[in-house]
């Protein structure tokens, strides 16, 4: 190899961290190869010392001084690896200021602090590269940022959270409660000992965010999404939607209509023919629509130790070519081209499935389809399954009923939402999911 | 911009040089933007200057003379979109040796003369990028040459020939027959007037030679890889194979098994519930799996005007940046590590599909089933469907057997259904199809 080694500092040995350096150990002469010169673990920052490891790596690698590694003179990457806001963040930017360039995963740490992070690291001319940061093993900002870089994207839409569509398979095919799904998930290590992150569409909306930025210029808080996350889905809707054709995922999708950006991760029933509802377990699946490529499509796994290592490798390598450096530069990072407008949540329109708990007598459809009108929300097909003949008993039945509407706003069903909340007849829950158009 | 113009001479204005002129010159600031300096179209070769064009080009661009736009001292990369092997191979070696780099859409060219090329590039120190070769839209030589650096490719798994693919939706959708599907092909374009090269498996072959070579370092002629095509399909086969549970497609794949390469392109059976399976008309889809990442999946348009004007463009883009250069050198192109060995054809193991057509009397199941097991190829089913009852006849009924076997080898198969050949009982046509594993 005629250029010098790239030596890296990796930050945080923890799932990711612990593949990462497996293959770096195990498969040198690959990565060396592949990188044209020689990849050299300089350093590696754990937190505890004394934990025993599954990995044997030599003892003066090993360091718990995150200051020490990021400003060894004889490092040039910090692969971070920890996680979380603090103090990942820290690392990253000084590790930037000591002239590293950075790798990181750290999807939640690029969306709360990504303009710190990149401003830091054009004003030290160092590149951050976050391949692993976004669908895990799936190439999608390679995809995103160079091969379609031809393309205005018009469309994502993308199942980016491995724990919730793991949940929703279950539920479908396994016919699991929800609990029991999360439970395990959280048993098989597809969901965290805390999964509110995943189930609440906080984590898919961290990460729609990224691939927004790199398609669209244009930097979006994650509070102007629409979001809302699994965690409030029954096994009903799952079997509803199914007996309709479709399969619920957990959907992040934007969507540039007529010049605006349109926002969303939420429960979204998809059409079964569609690729996307075929995405079971803890997989990713990303559909970009180009204006010159039309539709491309990516799938794998979301997340976990060797996938989201093979990412960080590619950034490695990347890094050791010279190659994200210049990617980097390129990147519609700096908003430096006009953003795009962004349309306000209850503007997003689609159509809707509805499923209402009435009471079983007269005029309570009327009052239903009476109130969805008045909001000019036209029914393209009611269900109201037969209920058994209830007797002796008083009480008036509750029975399910299920509307599908045409395309809608979510502001007009909000407000008619309101209206249906004030109707006696009309119990809780009221559910209300879109439908992938 | 600060950087100077990067210079293109498109040489070539058929079906996809027009869509890449046409993104070029209305779609300029994005393309500028993206590429980080000004891109320009110095040079236009076209065969007939006089024949009228849909899309208008300022008059002092074309030309019809190659050799001078290649030569031309203000051209920094040809862009050679003209199909086919001659002048396509001359026009490229001459730009190489005039010191441009080459962007080309052109597997034919690079399956059959890339070793002259690729070390024609390398001599002068210019690059060939050639992402648009294979699979149009969809970024796969991205994906096997940069985003899966990290692993050692295990599988690929892939439609490559959407032409073939189209007609083979169409006679399993729309129950046309061969003919039909590819007359009907041929008038919606996704067809050539001569589709050869298309329906035989030599396009898929020679695009699978190109990721082959990337993934695994091995250049291997299409002469080593088992290959059949699709022509010699029936629409019964289509049928049985669907009520199996099966479709058939025009699989090509690439297979490391105990560090062999095994290589094929032909009609196989692939269960329907997998991905691949649900491809349908003329789109693309590639399964890879890597040692690290695990499966990986990639689809959309594989040819057409404007999905392989992407592909185009991403190359002249990452030309611009300066990207391409970096990747081209990295490749695995020179043969540099050993190559891999490739097991020969008739070791190619799988479970297979065989059609046969059988006098309807005693001893012939006896008479299959015997053979077959001589040759050590053991049965997972059977269906002989039952045929009506035939009278007033002296003649012995044809009727069809259907036989799954269990894995065996091409060689054992070959060598069996030479005996069946010879049993009088069995009658032509004998089909032969592999299953996906």
């Amino acid at each position: 190899m005629s250029t010098a080694p790239l030596r890296l500092a990796l930050v945080g040995l923890g799932n990711v961290g612990t593949g990462v350096a497996q293959v770096l150990m195990h498969q040198t002469d690959r990565i060396c190869h592949r990188s044209g010169r020689t990849i050299q673990l300089q350093r590696v920052v754990v937190r505890d010392l004394a934990k025993p490891r599954e990995l044997s790596l030599p003892r003066e690698l090993l360091t718990d001084d995150w200051q020490a590694a990021v400003h060894d003179p004889n490092v040039d990457v910090v692969v971070e690896l920890m996680g979380g806001i603090h103090p990942a963040r820290e690392v990253v930017l000084a590790a930037l200021a000591a002239g590293k360039d950075v790798v990181t995963a750290n999807k939640a740490l690029l969306c709360q602090c990504g303009d710190e992070i990149f401003a830091a690291a054009r004003q030290s001319g160092r590149t951050v590269a976050f391949e692993a940061a976004v669908a895990g093993g799936v190439p999608i900002i390679a995809a995103v940022g160079q091969s379609l870089a031809g393309n205005q994207i018009q469309t994502i839409q993308a199942i980016l959270n491995g724990t919730s569509n793991y949940i929703l398979s279950q539920m479908l095919l396994e016919h699991q409660s929800y609990g029991d799904a999360l439970g395990q998930a959280q048993q098989l290590g597809f969901a965290e000992a805390d999964p509110t992150l995943d189930v609440d569409g906080t984590d898919a909306a961290q990460k729609l965010t990224l691939l927004v930025q790199l398609a669209f210029g244009t930097r979006v808080p994650v509070s102007q999404f629409h979001v809302s996350g699994i965690d409030c889905l029954d096994q009903k809707d799952i079997q509803y939607a199914s007996s309709l054709g479709y399969t619920i995922k957990l959907l992040a999708q934007a969507k540039l209509v007529q010049q605006r950006l349109e926002l969303s991760v939420r429960p979204t029933l998809v059409r079964q023919d569609r690729p996307i509802a075929q995405t079971h377990g803890p997989f990713n699946a990303i559909l970009l629509e180009g204006d010159v490529v039309g539709p491309v499509w990516f799938s794998g796994r979301g997340a976990g130790q060797l996938p989201t290592a093979s990412a960080v490798l590619a950034d490695i390598i990347d890094l050791a070519i010279g190659r994200s450096q210049l990617t980097f530069r390129q990147f519609d990072l700096w908003g430096a081209r006009p953003a795009f407008e962004v349309a306000p949540p209850s503007e997003l329109t689609s159509r809707f499935y509805l499923r209402l708990s009435v009471e079983d007598r007269p005029h309570v459809m009327a009052d239903v389809t009476h109130i969805l009108g008045r909001h000019g929300i036209s029914l393209a097909s009611v269900i109201q399954p037969e209920s058994p003949e209830v007797s002796g008993s008083d009480a008036v039945p509750i029975v399910p009923l299920i509307i599908m509407t045409h395309r809608t706003s979510v502001g007009a069903l909000q407000a008619a939402d309101a209206e249906l909340e004030a109707l006696a007849s009309i119990k809780t829950p009221r559910v209300c999911l879109a439908v992938a158009g």
